[in-house]
C-alpha cells in the first residue's frame, strides 16, 4: 500500500523513480523509491535515503519526529543558534527558518531505554516498515544492543534508520570542510548529494572555521543520522594544541553538539596510555586523527585519557539526548603492514569494556573498525569484535585490501567492505577515490557512495537478507528481455548506465533492439537463449523434454524456424 | 643485477619508472618496471607487461623467442598474410615488416611436453626470473598441469609468462572490434594501452570485418599471450548461421589461427546437448556467446557438439603449435539468480574430463569460470574446479557479486575477482565499466585493468605470495614519511594520484608538505605519530620504555618540545 498523497521526483538522477510513502507510525509516511518498469512488470520498491528534496535549505526539513519527541519526558533547554557557546560573535547568521527549540531528557530517553522497558517506539515502527521487519524484532535487537537507532531528540528532521547485522548493511559518507578548503554551502550540498545516491548516515568531519554553524545547517537539512568527532571541535577551542585539551572543554563541546542534534559521536576512549608505545614500531604509526590527538595528550600528560576516565559521565550526558556512541578505533592500522597488530586489538578489547559501560547507562553503541587489512585477515576482525564487544554493531572504514592504488581506494576498500559486511559488519564507512590524496568533491562523493552501495548490497545478498535479491532479479530479467530502459533505470546510477550505452548506440531504436554494441545482432547469446526457450514454448513442451525425448523432427523444425528468426536480424 | 643496456621510458604514464632488464635465458633481458624513489630509499622493481614501446607497429615487436623456437623440431609451413585462407581478396594490405615465417611442430612442441621430459625451456627460465621462482619449480608445475605457459611457436614476439595458482595472479583484458564499432588501429592501440597498465594476456574477441587481418596486427605487436574464441571466426565463415557450422570449417579456422600465433583458444567443448535444457528455466539463459552458438547447433542438429566429439583431433593440432586450451564455460551464470546451478556445474565436470584428455596429448589447459556469483557462493566454484579439473589453472570472469550496478561492473566484479583469486584462481578476466552496456573505449580499458590489478594484487597479498607486500610497504612508508611524489609514483596510476592531490593543493610546496588537504596541518595524525616517535628516539629510548617507565619529567619535556614542533606548522 502507498499513501495516496505526494509522489516526489528525483529529478535527473533517477528518471523513472518516484519517492512514494507507505504508512508508518501514526500516519507518518515511510519513504521508498519506486522504480517504474515496462513490459507489464510491477514496479520495484527500494530503500530510500534521499529525504524531502523540494524545500528551501534555509527552512530545513519538516519536523517528522517532533510529536514523538514532545511526548517523552523532556524539557526545553533553549533555542538553536549559530553562535558557539562562549563565543561572542560569529560571522554567519542563522536564517530564522532554521531556528529550533532544543530539548533534554529528564533522565534517559534512548531507544535502548524504551526497548528494554518493552516499548516499541515510533522510531522502531518506522524502521520496521523500512526494513520489512517485525517491530517487536526491531525492539528486541535494540534492547539487546545488537542494533542501534541513532536518533538524537534534537534532530526531529530525522527519518529513523537502524544499524545492526540483522538488517540491511548501511553505508556512511563523510563530509566536512577543513582549514584548507570548502564552504558551508558546499557541505550542505554534499549532504544532499550523498543521501540522494544512498548514504544512510553522514559524518560531518569539519575542522575548519564556522564548525558550529556548518553543523547547524547540516543537521537542519539532514534526513539521515549525523555523526561527528567532537574532539575536533574541542581541539579548535584550545587553539589546536592537543596537550591543552581538558575534560571540561570536551564535555562542554559534547553538550553543545547534543543540543544541536548530532546523532552519534565518535569517541576514541579506547586509546589508552599503555597502548601508545605499541604503535611506535608500526609502518604508519597512528592514522586516526582523533586517535593521534588522544595519544599525544596521554603522552604529554603521562595520564590515562580523559575520555576513558570520564566515560561514565559522558554516558550520563548522552543518554539524556539519545546520542549513540561510535567507539572510535584510534589505533586502527593505516597500512597492510600494521593490520591486526597488538595496538589494534588492545584497543578493541577496551572498546568491548566501554560498550558494556555504555549499556549500563542505556546508551546505544557501535564500534568502529579498520582500516587497511588484507583479505585473509578480515574475518578475524569481525570475530574478535563480535566476541569482545558482545555483538554490538560493527562499523568499519573499508577495509582497504591493498595500499598500492591511491586514486582508486574506493575500489581497494569496496572489496574489503563487501567481505566484512557479509561477515556481519552493520555499517560501512565509505572511502572515496580521493582518499589519501585530497578532499572529495561532488563526483568523488558520488563514486564513493556508489562503490559502497555495491559493497553493502553484495553483502546483503551473501548474508541472504530477505528481499535483497529481488533487485538483482528484476534487473537481470530486464536485461534478458532486452528492456534496455528498465535495465538502466534499475541501475544504481541510471544516467551513467544510459550514457555508456548511448556512446556506441545513440539511436533511440537501440533502446528496444534485441542486441547491443558488444556483440552485435549475430552474436547475441541472450537472443539465442531466447530463441531456444521460445522454440520449446511454442511447441508446448517443457524445454527439458524437448531435448531429452530426443526428437529429431523437432530438431529439424527448430532449425528451420530458428534460422529464419535469426537471419531476420541482420544479413552479414 | 640489471643488464647495462637500455632503460626504457614509460612516457607520461609512469614518470619515475624505467623499464629495466635483468639477465634471463641466453642473455635475453627479462623486463621489470623500476620505480625510482627519494629519501635514500632503494628503487622498487615490479612485474612488467608493457612490452617494447619504441618501435613502429608496422614492423611489429622484436622476435625474442625466435632462436628458441628454431631449435625445436619444427618445420616451415609458409608465410603470414592478411588474406584469410580460402578468401580471394582482402581490402587490407599487410605491411612487409609484419610478414613472418610460420612453423609447425613435427609432433608435440608444448611446454608441457618438454616439462614432462624434465626439460627446463628458455620460456620456463624467463618466467622463473619474472616471478622470482626456481626454474625447476616452474617446470614441475607445468608438467603437473597446475600452471601453463601459453606460448605458440608462431608468436616469437612473446615475453613468456605463466598462469598458475603458485604464481602471481594474472589478469586478462578483452579487446576486439564488433560489427557495430571499432577499427584495426583502435584494437592495436587498445592492446598497447592494456599492457601498459598491466594486462598479462589479451583476448581478441573481434567479430566484425577483417577479423584475420586485425588478429595479425595484434599478434605481431603483442608482448603478451593472445587468446581468441575461434568459433567467432568460424561463424563468420558460414554467414553467421550457427546451424551451418561444421567440424571442418572449425578445424580449418583453428589451423589458420595456430599459424598466426594465437596462444590460447577458448573452446566451449563442455557444452553438451543434454545440458542445454538445464538452462531453459534460468533467469538469463545462456550468456556466453560461444556457449549459445554451440547450444543452438546442438539443438538444431540434435547431436552432440562437434567440439566435444572431435576433441582429440583438436588436441593433436594444438600440440603441434603449443596453443593452450582455455576450456570455455559456455553455461556460466549470467545473473545472481543462476549462480552455481546444475547447468553450470554439469559443464564444469565435463571441463574436467576434457582437461584430462588434453593432458594425454601434452596440451596445456586452463578452465574458464563464472560470471555472476554472490560472495557466499564463490568458494564452491573454486573447490569444485580444483577437484573436478585436477588443479588445472582456473580463469574466471569476475565474478560479479551483484547485478544492480551496470556502469560500475568493474567494481561489482573486482570484489568477486579478488576473493576467487585469493581462493586459488590463477587468472582474472577483467570487466570494464561498459560491461552489459557497450564496447569499452580507452578509458574503460584502463579502468578495467586497474580495477583488476587491484583485485589480483589483493589476492597475492591474501595468498601470501612472496614479495607481494613489498609494494604496499614501500608506498605506506612513503605516505608516512610525507614523500608525496614517491607515493604518487608507487601508485598503480601515478598521473591520476598526482592530479587528485593537486586539485586541492596544486602548489609545488605541497608535494613536500608534512600535511595534506584532508586534515590540514593541525589535524595530521601522521605528523603527530611522527612527533611521538621522534620524541622517543631523540631521548635515546625505545618508545615503549619511554612510557612504561612512567617518567613524568620526560612527559613534561615532550610536552614542551612537541608543542613547539606542532605550533610551528600553523597558528590557528
Amino acid at each position: 500500500m502507498i499513501l495516496p498523497s505526494n509522489r516526489e521526483s528525483y529529478g535527473e538522477a533517477f528518471p523513472a523513480s518516484a519517492r512514494v510513502f507507505v504508512p508508518g507510525p501514526g500516519g507518518v509516511g515511510v519513504p521508498m523509491r519506486e522504480i517504474a518498469l515496462s513490459g507489464g512488470e510491477p514496479p520495484l520498491r527500494v530503500y530510500d535515503t534521499s529525504g524531502p528534496r523540494d524545500g528551501d535549505v534555509r527552512d530545513g526539513l519538516p519536523l517528522l519526529r517532533d510529536g514523538w519527541i514532545r511526548a517523552r519526558d523532556v524539557r526545553v533547554t533553549g533555542r538553536a543558534t549559530t553562535v558557539e557557546p562562549g563565543k561572542k560573535d560569529d560571522p554567519l547568521e542563522l536564517p530564522p527558518g532554521l531556528a529550533r527549540t532544543t530539548r533534554r531528557g529528564n533522565g534517559p530517553v534512548t531507544q535502548m531505554h524504551y526497548a528494554r522497558r518493552g516499548e516499541v517506539t515510533p522510531e522502531m515502527e518506522f524502521v520496521a516498515v523500512r526494513e520489512g521487519m517485525d517491530p517487536a524484532f526491531v525492539r528486541d535487537e535494540v534492547a539487546r544492543g545488537r542494533a542501534i537507532i541513532p536518533a538524537n531528540i534534537n534532530h526531529p528532521e530525522l527519518e529513523p534508520m537502524i544499524i545492526g547485522r540483522s538488517f540491511k548493511v548501511k553505508i556512511n559518507a563523510n563530509i566536512g570542510n577543513s582549514v584548507v578548503a570548502s564552504s558551508i554551502d558546499e557541505e550542505v550540498e554534499k549532504l544532499r548529494w550523498a543521501t540522494l545516491w544512498g548514504a544512510d548516515t553522514v559524518m560531518d568531519l569539519s575542522t575548519g572555521r564556522n564548525i558550529h554553524a556548518t553543523r547547524e545547517w547540516i543537521l537542519r537539512n539532514s534526513p539521515v543520522p549525523i555523526g561527528t568527532v567532537p574532539i575536533y571541535q574541542a581541539l579548535e577551542k584550545v587553539g589546536g594544541v592537543p596537550e591543552e585539551l581538558t575534560w571540561e572543554v570536551y564535555r562542554d563541546t559534547i553538550v553543545e553538539q547534543c543540543e544541536q542534534g548530532v546523532d552519534y559521536f565518535t569517541v576514541h576512549a579506547g586509546v589508552l596510555l599503555r597502548y601508545v608505545p605499541l604503535t611506535a614500531e608500526r609502518t604508519t604509526g597512528i592514522v586516526s586523527r582523533g586517535g593521534s590527538i588522544i595519544a599525544k595528550w596521554c603522552m604529554a600528560h603521562h595520564k590515562e585519557s580523559f575520555l576513558y576516565t570520564n566515560f561514565r559521565e559522558l554516558c550520563e550526558i548522552m543518554r539524556e539526548y539519545d546520542v549513540s556512541f561510535s567507539l572510535g578505533d584510534g589505533l586502527r592500522p593505516g597500512s597492510i603492514a600494521d593490520a591486526n597488530d597488538d595496538a589494534q586489538f588492545a584497543e578493541l578489547r577496551t572498546q568491548g569494556e566501554l560498550t558494556r559501560i555504555a549499556w549500563e547507562h542505556d546508551v546505544q553503541v557501535m564500534n568502529e573498525g579498520p582500516g587497511h587489512v588484507p583479505m585473509h585477515m578480515i574475518k578475524e576482525n569481525m570475530e574478535k569484535q563480535l566476541e569482545w564487544c558482545d555483538e554490538a554493531p560493527f562499523y568499519t572504514l573499508g577495509p582497504l585490501t591493498t595500499d598500492i592504488a591511491p586514486g582508486y581506494d574506493h575500489i581497494t576498500s569496496a572489496i574489503g567492505a563487501a567481505m566484512i559486511g557479509w561477515f556481519g559488519t552493520a555499517m560501512l564507512c565509505y572511502v572515496t577515490p580521493k582518499e589519501h590524496l585530497g578532499l572529495p568533491d561532488r563526483n568523488d562523493v558520488k563514486d564513493g557512495v556508489i562503490a559502497y552501495k555495491i559493497a553493502a548490497h553484495a553483502a546483503d545478498l551473501a548474508k541472504g537478507h530477505p528481499g535483497a535479491q529481488a533487485w538483482d532479479d528484476a534487473i537481470s530479467k530486464a536485461r534478458f528481455e532486452f528492456r534496455w530502459r528498465d535495465q538502466f533505470n534499475l541501475s544504481l546510477d541510471p544516467v551513467t548506465a544510459t550514457a555508456f550505452h548511448d556512446e556506441t548506440l545513440p539511436a533511440e531504436g537501440a533502446k528496444v533492439a534485441h542486441f547491443c554494441s558488444m556483440c552485435g545482432p549475430k552474436f547475441c547469446s541472450m537472443k539465442i537463449s531466447d530463441d531456444i526457450r521460445r522454440f520449446a514454448e511454442e511447441r508446448g513442451l517443457a524445454a527439458a523434454e524437448a531435448l531429452e525425448a530426443g526428437m529429431d523432427e523437432k530438431a529439424r523444425e527448430f532449425r528451420r524456424a530458428g534460422s529464419e528468426l535469426y537471419l531476420s536480424a541482420e544479413t552479414p
